[in-house]
């Protein structure tokens, strides 16, 4: 979801989020009116877009590459849409896009709300299915079941999944979407309060992995990507930039060898581009960083020490797999890995 | 000396401290037109200020409360002066101004260059004599040495002075005045300069603390007090404010540990007011903080972990002794201490 054309707004001067969008869903049965199908659909991210990141990790962790293709747009956008500048001539190769505004409007014309990643474009009408982000993880998960590679994991087990709803749904509320309450808060009590709230979070938490290696137990799900994202970006962004700052994830024991863990894991840290995440927020957010200046630091290359987790279990994948190699023409760059050292 | 309202500007879009005003010296001879005497002089400080904390702190080693009274403007100020609206009734008690402007204008009706503090005030005829700080801390030392307590450290050896001088003068340009260079760049290419100015410094100083306790030596002398007040402000306010964030303080071993160290002797942290520091710098600069949000964090606890510095030298103030309790009336509040634990 892109962070500033994605309707939003202020209630008391407490920023908040409103994520109603295109919210049709692509369903194995094709019930819904849409069919899952090898081929047809396009998923368009942005690397640097916490809620597209959920994204390329879920796709990569299940193996949907052959089936899903990917399109990339740029670190940053303008009011209206997330472009395809990163694709040599500026459009993305499948869908012959400049902006991703297009795919939207090929949907509805009238459309109005926000432009935001993840989108998933349907690639023969050239419009957008869902950007609804939440269900499109998840749908991944038990609609593409025929389609995931084998060793795939099981991100949403169904004996989980009301006690993971409720998880996710907590970390949503006060991590994921609570350091944006933080970065825009209108006031500097509406910051104080959503500052308490995120760092309560976070002490909830970290007391939740000291000891278990992930959020639902012994094996990775979707909630620890969805808590992933956020802490990729914590220290990077979320720190300084939105002011969430009682601790660097780097002071936060248990929460920073959980995610170096997860991190080090094929899929996490293979689809993390710290400069594409900088470059977004501190450009994009001319509100709160006028000079628009990108930070140098922080170094990045403490991602890669040791996290020891594996004391706490030895089954990430479960009876499964890590995914392979990162599929050509998906990597992020050598150079835009932990300090220098060549990424995965 | 003030951040904004100091004649300061942009060549090539590299911020610089334009640091020409006031200078006169007040001399033990009083060949400089200014006689040394108790009681004349009051020094206004801020204690947000770096460049008045070093007078705050020098002040206090020395023992020199009894003969320099102290005056203390409140955190913010507006564009023409601090104020004194810490005191009661908005006025200094001893001077009777409201705004620090009215010293500088009594000692020139067209004084139109920075207000700023430290500033060392004539108290009979109310105008300044000296905003020069870095002199002005100097002359403590060796100017006002009949009026030193007992056990008052030597702070600028004549033996080191040439080394400390050298060394002073690389921490000002690179370190003091190299996070002003950040956090006031007028462009990446500038910042990404004045970054790497600041870093490449910061690993010199480290090195060069590893195996000698303080900057000169066993012994502390005003290099230390200098290099101190950058390094208390700089994971609460530059490291975020000013993007000084390849680490954070706490993240450089070396100089935690030398901050922590002076911090925890008698004149250092019990003059480092972090409240107010936060508040000048995110008040004032609305121009890269328009919001004028302050952060909560981070937490300062830890500034009173143990340094474990002793082993490299027994003896601070070298055959002197440290300074004793805080005068009355000049105390930081317990509650802006690190972390609440009631400060010194």
């Amino acid at each position: 979801m892109s962070d500033d054309n994605s309707g939003s707004g202020y209630v008391e001067s407490e920023y908040t989020r409103d994520s109603k969008y295109l919210s049709d869903r692509i369903t194995a049965d094709g019930s819904s009116g849409w069919q899952v199908e090898p081929g047809r659909y396009r998923l368009v991210v942005a690397r640097a877009c916490p809620w597209a990141n959920r994204s390329v990790i879920v796709r990569r962790l299940l193996g949907l590459e052959p089936v899903i293709s990917m399109g990339m747009c740029g670190p940053t956008h303008d009011e209206r849409s997330w472009t395809f500048d990163l694709d040599p001539d500026g459009r993305d190769p499948v869908l012959g896009y400049e902006r991703l505004q297009e795919a939207f409007l090929a949907r509805d014309p009238q459309y109005s709300r926000g432009i935001t990643v993840p989108a998933m474009v349907d690639v023969p009408s050239g419009a957008v299915v869902t950007n609804d982000f939440p269900q499109m993880t998840l749908d991944f998960s038990t609609q593409w079941t025929a389609y995931h590679r084998d060793g795939a994991p099981d991100l949403y087990p169904e004996h989980l999944r009301d006690e993971m709803d409720d998880v996710m749904q907590r970390v949503y509320n006060e991590v994921n979407n609570g350091v944006y309450r933080c970065g825009f808060s209108g006031s500097q009590r509406a910051y104080d309060k959503a500052y308490q709230r995120l760092f309560d979070a976070l002490d909830w938490l970290s007391e939740r992995l000291e000891s278990q290696r992930f959020l639902m137990g012994g094996q990775i799900t979707e909630a620890d990507v969805r808590l992933f994202t956020t802490l990729a970006r914590f220290d990077t962004v979320y720190h300084g930039h939105f002011k969430c700052n009682r601790q660097k994830l780097t002071e936060m024991p248990v929460l920073w060898a959980y995610a170096r863990d997860l991190f080090q894991t094929p899929g996490f840290g293979d689809t993390t581009d710290f400069p594409q995440i900088k470059e977004h927020y501190y450009v994009v957010h001319a509100d709160i960083n006028p000079t628009q200046i990108i930070p140098s630091g922080p170094d990045t290359s403490n991602w890669l020490i040791p996290h020891d987790r594996e004391q706490l279990g030895d089954a990430p994948f479960g009876d499964g797999t890590p995914p392979g190699p990162v599929f050509e023409g998906e990597e992020v760059p050598a150079d835009h890995g932990p300090g220098g050292i060549p990424h995965r």
